[in-house]
């Protein structure tokens, strides 16, 4: 996992990333934390979790803080839920208008960035189409600004990285036992990026990635992982099957890429083939999902899915990492 | 009213929308509610009001509940009006950026249902222009998940029409001997639906509808109204007069629609014809107006009109269901 | 600064701003605004700064109240600004989308604000690119409501106004033995024309207009200023330099305007040319910057530079606005 040029570590990246003691300062890619760090993290949004139909857990971890979310590419999900996440600890949430037309070059995000700073915003939370936007802002925020990194071009989703290892751990703890098979199109996937990063670091024992030869990664990029082109070899025995989104949209002028039909018929996930998994196996999506291409419609919400425990988790994760971040908040 | 096929009640729909207590889980249709629902509802609404220049009136009421706004259809006043409510009562309220691109088939919307639900929202609010699809929603939440709502297609607007009541209430509390005209474009009106079928609930003496023949009701629908095709006619002696909006935008292609300036020639409401309805009758209008279309503008600013009391009591209205599905939340 | 039409007080502009005790009511723009009133605001606003890193000042002077801002020109710093400044003294702020597509006519504004209005909104901050709007308003809301001017047209932008006030005044607070230059588009700034009406009412030594001809104001606008079409005299001995945004997108197609090359070569404020000022002299700008443009991008960035202040300046004196128009609420 280490071989690609996107996956290293910029010279001074764990140093920006985290404070002396260890803390996270910005979370702009799970690379540089440790074990432990990860497993705090998990535990905090444990704490965050609340009986389904009970009213969410709420404290007062960011009162009087200010989080900015600044999401230069659409979405609804992710910026829902840290706007969720800010809201419960008590903070105030600022969500952005912004687009690409109101950027030419990359002076002008750092003038949005220092106008924010200025109004008192001392989380931002950044979702761009650009590899390294969020290192370069956190690069040029001051002491007392952290940046949280919602989805970086096709390099790195730490939060969702994170949800997938709380969801994966909730199903099973012992990570050294476990196999875990990503289906889809992990060249171009931050969630496939993030999620192996995380697997890797608390000891997966067997990782898989399985695509379609022109959605494989690039020779080396993920050293020990399993990079199969079968589907049926991609899921025997697996623990965990975490399919991933086709951008239907963009997917059939590219050469190689198979069709929707195509795809679904190779690489679409459903009850049958998942009789080739473990008996008790999950099937993950980070979402949205194109029902009847990656995945069943049926599979996705029958008794195997933790497709919305998902979505339930990150809204948790992202709650620890603001409360994390805001309690170190200022240190150097 | 029974005739037509929009306003039949589907086999479980007033199964759907209460408790078996009688309480409300959802808000789909008024059809369902009896009169000491109504009743309830619009009583609990009048204790949300305050004088003019007063600070809102504010509650706990929902606090630690999420309210998510999702208007698959534009909409300024009536988003806001539920945005407020919902704050006023200490909910978190989130407002999603959704819209018809976004969204190709049914299991999208569900899709999107499922996220929220699992991020914890427990109130939906939905405007959608699509025929059912509040109940199709509702039909797919949680137990613990109610649905409002908000505008649907040309079917119901359940929270317009107890607005429409409680400014009809606030004016003269004898249904039995009152007169209410409707007076415009009745067959695509969700406004009229419901305002005509909570009217009937708590027993109007008489309900005209009056337009011309092109936007008149499909026959038998409204069976105890009077339908008519003369403006005259239509607001002699009556108590109350609502003039709906016309939709410029799409009426001059229409065969047999008469253009605005005819429209307003022949069905436009000014202080005039007033004079042909009770000396103390108002003018109501759900809004946003064409003024000088359906409407005089001196007439809707002027002693008559309880145009922007509607508004007032759209809150409290709102801010009155909002708090009764939450006090009824998880009943079964 | 009194022979252009568009900075004479309609007969009853003061009247309709000030309260009878000569609180505000309205902020409409700086001109009836005298020293004392000017001065109490900029000390209140002080009075919501908080150290660089400190959480910001919160207070609950707005509590119960609604501010709704009405942006019909887009914006993206300001509405931020008002936003925060109103959540942190309490109030619920909502954001309307409006834009001008869903405005046809003057009528339809006023319909939008009796709308809110009616939901209780009492705070009503307006952005219009129409000369007049926020007066217009002002006529016409009810005793209790109050209207602030978050730009308009080119003729006032009174906040911006009082956060230049108050950035100057950190810096040096002798306006009578201070030259301030501002450099520009003068004719089409509302920003330069609040600046200069608020620096004349706190009695500034010499107010400097410098801009290319074509952007000059009009023959007699600003009587008591300098206006210069050279930059090296416009900055010579200036202990505050203030650059307007040239607005690139507009500027090319307009004759006698130069292109924006011409206009950096000619206007543009860097380094060097600023050692022509006070050695100790400020830049100021409103944001947001072409940098390259009329500022150099290092200028902007350096220790002379009291940009990002500016910012920090505007929530506080929005918040102290805001505060104001409370406590004087409801008086005649």
């Amino acid at each position: 996992m280490t071989a690609d040029p996107r996956l290293q570590t910029l010279p001074d990246e764990a140093a920006l990333q985290l404070h002396a003691d260890g803390s996270l300062r910005h979370l702009l890619t799970l690379k540089d934390l440790d074990r432990d760090l990860i497993i705090a993290l998990l535990d905090e949004a444990e704490s965050y979790l609340a009986p389904a139909g009970a009213l969410p857990v709420r404290s007062d971890a960011l009162a009087g803080r200010t989080v900015g979310n600044l999401f230069f590419e659409p979405s609804t999900r992710t910026r829902a839920s840290f706007d969720l996440a800010g809201r419960r600890l008590g903070a105030d949430v600022l969500n952005l208008d912004v687009n690409t037309s109101s950027r030419k070059k990359g002076e002008s995000i750092l003038d949005t960035i220092y106008t924010l700073q200025a109004m008192a915003v001392d989380i931002m939370v950044v979702r761009d189409a650009g590899a390294g936007v969020p290192a370069f802002i956190a690069q040029h925020v001051q002491d007392f600004v952290s940046v949280l990194n919602a989805g970086e071009a096709d390099v790195s989703h730490p939060t969702q990285g994170l949800l997938d290892l709380l969801t994966i751990r909730q199903h099973r703890d012992d990570f050294a036992n476990m196999t875990v098979a990503i289906v889809g199109d992990i060249r171009h996937s931050r969630v496939a990026r993030s999620a192996a990063c995380g697997l890797q670091t608390l000891g997966v024992g067997e990782l898989r990635l399985v695509s379609p030869p022109a959605m494989a990664p690039a020779d080396g990029e993920f050293a020990s992982a399993r990079v199969l082109d079968n589907l049926e070899d991609g899921l025997r025995d697996a623990d965990v099957v975490m399919a991933l989104r086709i951008q239907k949209e963009r997917i059939d002028d590219l050469e190689g890429i198979p069709g929707t039909d195509e795809y679904a018929a190779s690489f679409g996930i459903n009850a049958e083939r998942m009789q080739l998994a473990k008996p008790d196996a999950i099937v993950m999506h980070p979402g949205p999902m194109n029902r009847g291409v990656e995945i069943d419609g049926s599979l996705a919400d029958g008794p195997r899915s933790v497709i919305t425990r998902q979505v339930t988790n990150g809204v948790a994760v992202r709650m620890a990492v603001l409360a994390h971040v805001a309690r170190a908040m200022g240190r150097t």
